[in-house]
């Protein structure tokens, strides 16, 4: 696909210094565009690496205008725009197959929609509904009753339980599972006297609302009753753990490998750092920033930015750091006797 | 399914407060029972959430009744006859296939026992053996002398690797990974003196006794040499590392996200939290609790619960203290010179 | 197999101390060798070990014999000796299949090599390329484009992306997805005032270069736009997140549960242990070692040891010493006000 920078510019609702301008097929940041590529500037202090790189043409912001003449697109977002011309390049629409395979299996009950794809050897079950213009990937296992809106995309090796709902526009990634029992069992006593765990078997459900994104691997339980709620546009990374009868909120960022415990929520719009936990039955307000690996054991309020995770120093430091750690109540007493001390040397004095 | 109350109560060996009593469809928490429901009461504090409930019923403690008059089942572990309820109402016997898909691929020398069902372009290796009532979901793939016990319900999407023994009344999510090798290399130098890691190749094996529950995608190694044991009625969560040659013991939990390295050992009946680590070669006694994100470096006695995870805290403040961390060297230093200074003023004085 | 004592030391290039000597069937460690198992003996220290083995030989170091005349055969390095006779022994090419299933679906533009095994259900697409002697399991997916080496072995439910480059002699354990889009979205306004994420879809690839081992369900994202790079030699555990834009130096060697987050590096023959972080857009060195469970925030020199995990405590002594975590800037500045205090008394005193 070859368009010139005229055509760019009218696919963003913008306009573009140069008309016809450069004919462009790509789409990619600074240090990898081509003079084939249109790339983007998000502040001024890009522009010296635009000056050696040979991109094309730029997204920059309003106002600013490229030096040496090369050509531009203005933007109040040029990243966004950026990423809008992703989709335009490399979206998804390019690539599925625009088939149903013979090799699938469907139930005959299930409804599927209109320009839908299903690859080899997927698996949709009894009442399963699909909505025009998804794509279900191979070995995708679609339980009873699961229901798929719109335009999403699902990949291989994904396993769907049943009576999940998934929205329009979702995309979820290779492996990931959702709709697995959450993990909860009643501690008892067998009739030989042995403690044994009694499962509660989950009957509530997952609800992925849309516009989200779930990356691969990751795996997200149904409610023990109720529903676990992935809300409108959150986006989540691989190998992540949400559990049962958790809330993501609306348009919150989830990066990977992170831990959302039983019945815990994250509010809408925040950013999770990579690898961060969170126990159950927590509450993290809205707007909530997680930095990196920390710990979240209380509820957070709105708009916080917490963080916890101690940064990695040489190993021989550490290990007197660590020794210390044990020691610090240690090293509060021994303050507060040199304080009683002083102090006390200090009235003796008086 | 629906029962009354003394219905139920017969289920469970139990006796209900009124005859019949309410007609019951289903088993709920407190937060999410309506009339059609039985919940459960586990402490007299619950009670006033029970007012505001709808619940049709209640499991409560022996010697305790309902305010108004509310039908209820006195139980000697209320909680985990809500459990057993669970299963009767949602277990898995109401769900699956009740057949061997045309579309799965059986080796001929595989052993099916009665009542099994294997789910489409499922495969079951040679010499395979699968128990009476065992379920096999689609694109699980039994290797090469797989044992399965009875009863046993493994979703979709589970890999089992060759020679691994799984017990009866097992379950197993999707996207599991049972039998791969362990992670294992010796370092030496290739002919150009360049270092190059030579794999060892794992013969040993993985072993999952009876009534042990798996998560999705969990992955349990095989051993190098011997066997990778979880032990009967061990319960472990989703994304859980299990390495080569580790025994997890009876009953024990193992939370959302933990890794457990090659060769350590978790005794019976503890609990290890969500994201615990436990390095190498490291004992874990019976009876110990393992808090949510812990570092496990050294044995751990029977009994023990420990702890060591930094919580979060606002990002300010962590900033400060984080610096700190490098400096309690210096700090006890200072302390220790304050108490020379100090102690020897007192001397002086004496 | 079956072989004597002088058949193993010419399979490894080395002298046995009997000929024949022992019939020998397998290779186990020290705690597992029977009388029909070689197994090795890294340093004098294991002699003793090696008096109560059962062990029919032992691979040992130069200059090393063994107590009571058992036989041995002397080595440069013993423990890579014995990996290579676990591949001997237990190696895959014993185990798999030797013929294209007829249940697969390959492409029938795709290229496939001499001895290739494809396993019932795997998905071969558009214009793959396989080389001779690899194997691809059940259910396992090649998109469109997908290019593998010789004598690579992939495991079942393995989703390969499309355009992803394999080396030879690869190994991909079961589960593990290569090649999804990496997590990336530009923040902005839509229409009606509500913050959205855009995603920003990956036109980059992967590259797992030859000899490189990745473990069961691990995630290796693709690049925005360049390459996410595997470098040859390097060893990837289970349950590892490897973003966007990384690449991982050549024989570097990643244990269970890592994630490297998006553009970051680390070097050649490192070390780094299970749980780590790598944050985004660091440069970790050649030749370090992370120690287990640490957070890297900032680049690595060359050579570094770096460690920082805090050690499970008595959860008793951890909730004191969790409590001064908080005071240690006041602690800090009750020190300083102790010294002020004294030093100025000295002062005073001169």
């Amino acid at each position: 696909m070859i368009l010139n920078l005229t055509e760019i510019a009218e696919l963003l609702g913008r306009q573009s210094s140069e008309t016809p301008g450069p004919r462009i097929s790509g789409v990619k940041p600074l240090e990898f565009a081509t003079e084939r590529d249109v790339t983007y500037i998000a502040e001024a202090k890009f522009l010296p690496s635009f000056e050696t790189s040979k991109a094309g043409a730029a997204l920059v912001p309003q106002g600013m205008s490229l030096p040496g003449g090369r050509p531009f697109i203005q933007s109040t977002n040029p990243e966004a725009d950026f990423a809008r011309l992703t989709k335009f390049f490399y979206g998804y629409a390019n690539r599925t197959y625009p088939a149903v395979s013979e090799n699938c299996q469907a139930h005959p009950s299930a409804k599927i929609g209109e320009r839908v794809s299903i690859d080899p050897f997927a698996v949709i079950g009894k009442d399963c509904i699909i909505g025009s213009g998804s794509s279900i990937g191979s070995h995708t296992v679609m339980g009873e009753g699961v229901v798929i809106g719109d335009d999403t995309t699902i990949f291989p090796n994904v396993t769907i339980y049943p009576g999940v709902k998934i929205g329009s526009r979702v995309i979820i990634h290779a492996g990931a599972v959702i709709g697995s029992d959450g993990f909860g069992y009643a501690r008892d006593i067998d009739s030989a006297g042995v403690p044994v765990n009694v499962k509660k078997f989950h009957s509530g459900s997952v609800e992925i609302e849309d516009d989200v994104e779930i990356g691969a691997l990751t795996a997200i339980d149904r409610a023990l009753a109720g529903v676990t709620r992935i809300c409108r546009g959150a986006k989540i990374d691989n190998l992540v753990q949400i559990a049962h009868n958790v809330t993501i909120g609306q348009g919150t960022v989830i990066a990977s490998q992170v831990g959302i415990a039983g019945s815990s929520s994250v509010g809408s719009f925040g950013m999770v750092a990579g690898q961060v936990g969170v126990r159950d039955h927590v509450s993290v307000g809205n707007g909530v920033i997680l930095a990196t690996r920390v710990g979240i054991y209380r509820n957070v309020p709105d708009g916080s930015v917490m963080a916890g995770s101690i940064p990695a120093m040489p190993h021989k430091l550490f290990l007197r750091v660590q020794s210390l750690f044990k020691r610090l109540p240690e090293m509060l007493e021994r303050i507060r006797n040199l304080e009683r001390i002083v102090l006390q040397k200090s009235k003796d004095r008086l």
